[in-house]
This record gives C-alpha cells, structure tokens and sequence, in this order.
C-alpha cells in the first residue's frame, strides 16, 4: 500500500467540474488501495485576484496581514476538494497549514519551511481518511499565517512527502510531463519517461515552468521520487528519480528556451580587486535579478569586460545602473542587447560525453544562429540567441542530438536493477 | 483608557471604501486612547456566495468542510481591514477564530463557544496594537475550525468583550439604534438612549433583528454594556445596560412587529394527560419552528383546543400535522389562519404599572383591530393580528403608551448614581 502526494494546480481545480474530476482521480488512487494526501492551489486567477483586493486598501504588497488575505485561496479549493471527495462517498479531511504544522519562518509572503509535524496526517490516514491539504501556506512558530511564495504549494507537497516518508509526490499539470523539449515548438518533442533530479533541477533554473527548483531540489536531498503527469489523462508522465536510477542513457536529455533575455555589457572597467563586488552590489540594490555573468579580463584595452544577463522586465533599470557604473571610469563604456533568448541543453550524459558543446555550437553556426555569451555547468551548456532564431534553434538541435528516438538503455549490472518501481 | 469591543457587521464592511472607513473610525477610537478590538463579519452576500459555491460539490451544506469554507469570508475582511488601518498608519494585527484562541463544541455549523483565551488579544493591545478578529469562527479543541451560526459575529464579540473584560462592546450598523418603533413604519418613533438587557432580550426574540438574542444573553449574565448605533455617523446609539441602570421610566419602550405568522389551531382534543406532548413532538419532528401556545381546556364540548404559531414558511408542514393529529381523535378539528402579524409591546417598567394590556386591548379594539391570539410574560405583550392592520395598529400603540416623548427620570437616589457612565 503506497503513501502518494498528489499536487493539483490552480488550472486543475479551476472551476467547480475540475475540482469534482479532481475528486475522483483522488478517489481512484485510494480504490487501488494507496493512502491518499491531495495538496491544492487556489483556484486559477484567485491569488491575482486576493493581491489586486488588498492592494485597493494597502500601499504594501506583502506581510503579514497580506499572507492572512492570500491563505483564503487554497482554503476554499481545500474545502471544496474535501467536501467533493466525501460526496461521492469518502471519507476526506481537510488540514491547513497551521493544522498540518508547517511551521516556517516569518518572512511574509516568502516564508521558508523549517519544519512538518506529520502526526496528524498520519493519524488521518490510518484512520482512513483521504486528506486534503492547502498548499502554498503555513505558520510561524507564534502561530501567524505564512505563505510561502512562488511555487509554494509544490514545495507543501514535497516537504509533506518527506515528512510522511512518502512513496512518491505526482504532479498534476495541464501537460503531460516533462518533454525533451517544448511540443509546441518541436513536433518531434518526445515525453521523458524519467530525468534525473540534477537535470530537473537544472530545467527549472534555466525556464522549463513544470516545476519550482526548490521543490526538486528538496526531493532531491531526502530521495522522494516525483512524478510530473496530466490531470486530464491517465498517462504515467514523467518520474524523477536519482541519476544512479535512470534506464536511460543520452549526452542531452532536453532542451530549454528561456525568453525576453537581455545581455548588459560593460567595458573599460578597471582591473582592480573589488571592482566586480562593487558592480554586482550596485546591480543588486536595483532590484535586477541577474542570471548569467561573463567576465573577460584579458581585453587588450588593459581593462576588464563583464556582462551579465536579466529579464526584460529589468531593462530599464539595468541600462540606468549600468550607465551610473561606467560613468565613474574613464573609458568606460556600456552596451545592452534586448530580444535575445537563453537556449540551454541538459543532460546528466554530459558528464561522460564529451564534445556536446562543440556539437552544439557547429549547429547553431550552420543555420546562422549567433551566439551572444555562454554559460557552462558540467551538465548543461546555455547560449544566448537572438530570439527570431529561438524555434529554429530549437528544432535544429533537437535533431543533431535524435531526441525524438528513445535513447540506448544502460547495460544492466548484475545483481542491480532500478531501487524503485514506480 | 477604555477597553473597547467594536462589531462590524456585513454592511459595515460590504465594499472597500466601507473598509476604509471601518478603519477611519477604529484609528479614531484608538486615538483617543481606547485600546480598541475590532470583530469584522464577511462582507455583505459573501457568505451565501461560498454556501453557493460549497452546494454545487456537495448535497451536504453543513459540517466541517463547510466550515474550513465559510471561515474565508471573515479571513477575507479580517486582513483587509488590518491592512487598511496599517495603510493609515496604526500598527494592527489580525486573529482568526484559532488564532485569538475561541475554543468551540464540535457542533458544526452553529458551534456554541466553550472558552476564549484572552491572553494573545491582551499581549498585543499591551504591545500598542489595534487588533482586528474574524467573527463567526473558532476551533475545536483539536484544532479543527468551526462557524458559530446565526448571529455569529455578535456572539464573538461579546465573548472577547468578556473574556477582555471590556468596558462596553459597541455593535456598528445601518440603523442609528434601537427605536421605540420601526422608523419606517411610525414616523414619530424615538430613539431610546437606553435599553434594559431584560427589553432587548424580548424585543429580538420578538422579531427585532438589531442583536441576537444569544449575544444580548451572554452579556447580560457578564454585565458587559452593548451600545448599538450607526457606522454612517457619529450619533451615539443605544446602550444596552441592567435595568437598575436605566434613568428612564416607561410602562413600555417599544413596539415590535414580528410579520408572517401563522395560527393553527387543534379542537376536540381529548382532555388526557400526555396529550399535549404527544402534539408538540409530532410538531417538532416536522421541523415546525412552533413560537406561540395556547391552550383552552374549558371548552363546553369537554375537550381542549389547542394553538400555536409558527412562521408562514411553515405553513405547509404545519397544515399536514394539524390533519393527521386531529384525524385520530373523533370530533377533532383543525384550522389555520395565515396573513398574521405578532405585535408587542416590551417594557421592563410593566412590572409596576398595571392596566398595561388593557390599555393595549381597548386602543386596538377602538380601530377596529382584532385580536387572534394573546401571550404575555412580566414585561411583554404579544398579540397575534391581521396582517393588513399592522402598521395602523404600531402607530395607535406608539401614541396611546406615548413613546415619542422621552419619560420621566427615574428620582435619583441619594449616593447611587448609574452604575456606569458610558
């Protein structure tokens, strides 16, 4: 008998019929004889509307009064959820956060997990309820209201999975899992069957929506098994699962196109200790989240190049700052190219692979693609690309790395299967 | 510095600017150095909205999901009205029904309160906050939330106004007070300065839906003084007190119209013990909400007639009950009269004045008003009458016990003032 979390979002309990289909699906799994913890968002569009409420009568978009206003989202869908499972003849219980003691910290609106007392749930369960549990919040220690910020109710599923020591945590999406690349972009997009964490992990960072890098990074840590699947079909989806544990065995596992991308470029910057800590301090306090930074300190002027990357929402406020930092040197000067993607390829494979860069790069140079900066990790090379060639790049790649053909199946070592069957 | 309770109902914070205003009036309060608790009800049609909401997933519309469902609406008004007196620049803090420790039966749906633990209210007033608590809600002793029924949110608030030991709960409404007649019926009607606990017990048990007679209940067994009066201006209202505090003097002090009742009455009952039992619990088990009871057992045929009364929404069942009860006993009759108005008059000063029904009686008879069924306590009189003659015979009442003049003051004794000055 499995203990599985099921996390529904805001699309799959979306309206009044959802939440009944979600209702029985819940049920389903329990007939097969599985103990049952369902984790829900609120309702699509019912955050936005809660934040957009609150901020009528308040200048402040955050604490704790606000995380009081935001909590009643997912207790309506939790209540809704429990009240259709028991009406189609189960037994449900519902637990909000502070009820299933997720205790976190008190940073409103961005509250971090510190702890899960699991008792109750467990309680619950053997006692055959199917349990119904408000994602996205918890409490403080002092018992005020917390929620817990972007992709907060996959990580309430997770850090529950790992409390309850649970089987595995299922994902339920309005796509199928995870794909070797986006389907609407590649037709030949080929679903994963399992990723590794570290790739997951790696997907979500560089813009694959699927799932919160917190919440891979946390069943990475203790183990749990995920499962990234459709709440409109019954197909298995996607399991990730420890890198030790995949069947399969490719250099790339999938590509991943992160939009609205915009390169600054600073130049004529001293070489001198501190300079790079003072630029990324300044960049820092404006707001502008960063992502990927390239340094080239051999530039014949005698100074130093750094260029770094942000969103679009950012531009104006790093063209303001990177204007201010170079004014300060002479010589210094800066650039900002807008309308640029970040084309990644992951895959655990990269590690033995070699040449998957230069492969990369010799396509891309075929069909005229520019690469405007690169970044590296030992599983995953990322190019920024002018964004018209992002569809094209995306199918050009996906062909010279045969993503569409299930990759070669690892020679099974004696005496050592898969640890799990999901 | 007064400890003060302040109500506000679903009017009272039916839209944003109401909420802004709410907190206006709270700041006010506080700033004269009150330490002031806000209990805020769902805004106006929100609570039938989530009833709604909870009836397309279940056939059941009560219990403990229902519950975790309908909480929202207060949770809702509860952060919105902390921001906005944060957003005028008060330090505020909100409790939930858990959170400020009302600690319920398990009876969902219409829990009744067990205890409040003040102690988390206290600490924060201490600490200079204006606290803002969600009425109609609290939890079980295992943690489970519960709503308190009709009238909940004026049950809150008389029970944190005890459980503070405030100085006086002050109920905000869309009325200025308590008259001594409807407004909208008898022009000349007043509004009375103060109330006995003893009239306005009687006076909403009789149909005035001002206040609960739950919450009117529990703050007269604590001695806590209510005050009703208006959130859309700055009049003072009526104050609810014991009746030795009262410094007015009137046989009655108001008159009030219960609409849509029903007599029905049962002849040629056999005159033997248990009779009437076995009638009333036939009535109760058809869910009839019985209100009146007549009985006659001198009637010349040497049987007994029997009649109650019960609101026009009971019409049905209580025609069908009448039929089967009389079927069984030979020379059993039945009959119902629709179309009736329960008009009373109320005052605590009728226990010293004598000829208060007569006077009653004789105004009535001389305008032609008749009169179907009688029932009286020490400091009531309730008539049944056509519906047709309600208002004529209000404003008849209103002039003969002359309740537009304010009465006489109470000689006061030597050393013994009012008890509170409010």
């Amino acid at each position: 008998m499995a203990l599985i979390i099921q996390k529904y979002g805001g699309t799959s309990v979306g309206n009044i019929d959802r939440v009944r289909s979600v209702a029985r699906r819940v049920i389903q799994s329990a007939a097969r004889g599985n103990r049952v913890v369902a984790v829900v968002s609120a309702m699509a569009g019912e955050t936005n509307r809660l934040i957009d409420l609150g901020k009528t009568v308040s200048k402040n978009s955050e604490g704790r009064e606000f995380d009081v206003l935001l909590a009643t989202g997912e207790q309506v869908t939790t209540a809704l959820l429990a009240l259709a499972i028991e009406d189609q003849g189960r037994k449900a219980v519902s637990f909000l956060g502070h009820q299933v003691q997720i205790t976190t910290t008190g940073s409103f609106s961005r509250a971090r997990i510190e702890s899960v007392n699991a008792e109750r749930t467990r309680k619950a369960l053997d006692d055959g309820y199917i349990v119904v549990v408000a994602g996205f919040q918890g409490a403080t220690r002092e018992g005020s209201i917390t929620t817990l910020g972007r992709g907060g109710s996959d990580i309430t599923a997770v850090a529950l999975g790992v409390a309850l020591k649970a089987d595995r945590v299922e994902f339920y999406k309005d796509v199928d899992g995870i794909f070797t690349a986006d389907p609407a972009v590649c037709p030949d997009a080929r679903l994963l069957p399992r990723v590794a964490y570290e790739e997951m992990l790696e997907m979500s960072y560089l813009g694959a929506k699927v799932l919160h890098p917190r919440c891979v990074e946390l069943a990475r840590r203790n183990g749990l098994p995920l499962v990234v699947r459709s709440s409109l079909n019954f197909n298995p989806g996607t399991v990730v699962v420890p890198e030790e544990d995949l069947m399969e065995y490719a250099a790339v596992a999938g590509i991943v196109c992160d939009k609205n991308q915009v390169k600054v470029s600073l130049t004529g910057i001293p070489d001198k200790p501190g300079i790079l800590a003072g630029i990324f301090t300044a960049v820092a306090e404006a707001d502008i989240n960063i992502d990927m930074i390239v340094e080239d300190v051999s530039s014949a002027s005698g100074g130093t190049s750094v260029s770094f990357t942000c969103g679009s929402a950012d531009l104006a406020a790093a063209e303001k700052v990177a204007k201010k930092l170079t004014a300060a040197f002479p010589g210094g000067a800066w650039g900002v190219k807008a309308g640029l993607n970040k084309l990644s390829i992951v895959g655990a494979g990269m590690r033995l692979h070699s040449g998957v860069a230069s492969r990369m790069f010799t396509a891309l140079a075929r069909e005229g693609v520019g690469v405007y900066m690169v970044n590296t990790s030992d599983i995953k090379v990322s190019c920024l690309i002018e964004a018209k060639y992002a569809e094209l790049a995306v199918r050009t790649l996906h062909e010279v790395f045969e993503l569409s053909k299930a990759p070669a199946k690892k020679a099974a070592k004696a005496g050592k299967g898969p640890r799990r069957s999901i």
